[in-house]
């Protein structure tokens, strides 16, 4: 159909980079398109992915496309953080897996506060975790009607990354903000929409074409006026990013070596093996 | 009445920490609820609740609760600073006055901004002067559909306070705060909700049931990743909280001293003794 | 009519201070109006007329007015920067002409930001460029459902002032803020409203009588509890918007040396030639 992600991406021009496995990376029309393909697992994000996503962003950042989207496969946007990541203990036990995951965590975030143009959220379906989180680092999002937005940090024994804790009271006030980042609300895309996360809604018949028909104008405006512009709106904000971005990382450290977490993480797979 | 706030504070378990004048304190479902118990006038605050609201927030950082509730008993949520707290005027006159009052304010405020829990309000009612500034350092607020908010600071000749200078810019942009702030509009609870200072309005007959069936289930997570990110999301502002609250007090203990403070008051109780 | 902008600019007393030859500024019922009065060219403006607003505020900011109004004569409120400006020249070069620019523009948006009263934007009718950056500076904006908001900043290959690289994300969020501030979005009056950068919409037929009914009320407020309590909002910012001044100032120095900016103006003087 029309309206079906697969449709934009299918097309892999010559030139485009390196293949990810889990990733595919495309320029067309000025425009970089990186799209989470593990849709048999809702687009999670495994360890390789995260590096695999830092690496893209990076080449996207040097390449000559004027305008960076990020998108995902299938039905989901992103389930978020896999929770097999939690699974693979090194040696050195969680204390060294905590420590790993927090460098991957913080070297992730910050790819997307430093990405120097502008980066448009093409939310598909559903979003979760860190792929809702780091929204507030994005330029644009457009969503479909399918979408939702859910952040399930307590339920889960953890706390917010993607600079949320910082960036979504400022988008939406600590009275709403604090409904997804401590009580896991879930917001629909017309609420995300309400509350400055989400810049437009489609309906999902026409997603697809509406938002493509729109970033192919933009993506013909004066490259480095866009760019320019998006770093002078980061500059105000940047090392507090970075700030918070440390300030996140170290309190999921933590948690991620807390009896609350591994409880969590251990009630959600006896959960999942009992369907 | 099942809507009635009362019903909810009626039971009083014992072991529920020392009994205030005119605040009633209870501990139930690892829930803490501060509830201002002066519906005969309104539940304004006098000196002696500053007092003891300071002293109730440091009880129930230190309780085994997991959210603190703050609300007010009978129809009113509270009409702010009693304004007889301006007649008692000390030996060494209104500017001891003035320092007295700054000292105290200074020191209620910051109780808000260093709380380190998940801390609601149930505005049950209308909400006036600094009941109302000193929800943009809140994490939810519910509101009846009967609650009203209004901070007519500049009618009394005075500024505001309770970091409302800062948040409410902040929440709602200054487009709208300084309507509140400078002007002393009074918002609707759905004008509220809107924009963003209210977390959800519910209608009036089920608001008690409602709300306190939510919370009861917010306090069932697990109870450090909770406060852990509520002083995360705190933790980047609090400085400027900080600096913002004693700013606020500075210029209302000079204005305190003004006469157009004193015009205002003075008018203030005039009207009232013509009624 | 009476929701004619001129009926209200039409009386000049006595005393209401120098005259300048594009702007009217008049005083009366404690509110000193300054009205950019160049209808002919939509209230486009010269460097004459930066000059002459800057003079204005600095007298209004000292003289015995209350609250200080900011509007246009005729169907525009203000079409932003006259491009003229671009055309003339001077000896050095465009790179002098950058400097003397930015200079100018620097000067400009400091006045709105040091502004020690309480500044209303009454916007008459269509608002471009700088006349809409700057209201991110103001307190209240009072808007006719004629008015429209527009930014096209890298149609032009120039980039964001007025502070708007700041305030736009603090008031509506970097998602709906990117929309106007790389992409060009031209916005209605409503919807700058729900986003907060307006206060308030009126019918345009009945828009000047309801704006100056409200504005002389709030005028009788205590003068100096408003104008402190507006520098208490304003002093929590002041040294961050003075920096986001310098950075916007510097970036579009070299955007207006650039290619990509002198092609655009070039282009945008070649397609009114054809008109």
């Amino acid at each position: 159909a029309e309206g079906g992600s697969s449709a934009h991406v299918a097309a892999r021009p010559a030139g485009s980079g390196p293949a990810y496995e889990t990733l595919l990376v495309t320029t067309e029309d000025d425009i970089t398109t990186i799209t989470l393909n593990r849709p048999a697992k809702k687009n999670a994000i495994t360890t390789e992915m995260y590096n695999d996503i830092i690496a893209a962003l990076d080449q996207a950042a040097k390449d000559n496309s004027v305008i960076t989207v990020f998108t995902g496969s299938g039905d989901f946007y992103c389930s978020g953080n896999d929770l097999s990541n939690f699974t693979q203990i090194p040696e050195g036990g969680v204390e060294e897996s905590a420590r790993r995951g927090g460098d991957l965590l913080r070297k992730y975030v910050k790819a997307y506060i430093d990405f120097p143009k502008p980066l448009v959220a093409v939310v598909n379906g559903p979003a979760v975790g860190i792929s809702v989180t780091v929204l507030g680092l994005f330029d644009l999002i457009y969503a479909t009607d399918r979408a939702t937005f859910h952040t399930p940090f307590s339920q889960l024994g953890q706390s917010a990354e993607g600079c949320s804790s910082y960036t979504f009271p400022k988008i939406m006030g600590p009275a709403k903000a604090s409904e997804m980042l401590l009580f896991n609300k879930k917001l629909s895309a017309v609420q995300a929409c309400e509350l400055g996360l989400v810049t437009e809604v489609f309906p999902d018949s026409s997603f697809q074409s509406e938002v493509w028909t729109r970033l192919k104008v933009y993506a013909k405006l004066p490259p480095k006026s866009l760019s320019l512009s998006k770093q002078l709106v980061r500059s105000v904000e940047r090392d507090r990013l970075h700030a918070v971005n440390d300030a996140e990382v170290e309190l999921l450290k933590e948690r991620w070596t807390s009896d609350e977490c591994f409880n969590a993480v251990m009630a959600f797979f006896q959960a999942k093996a009992k369907l």
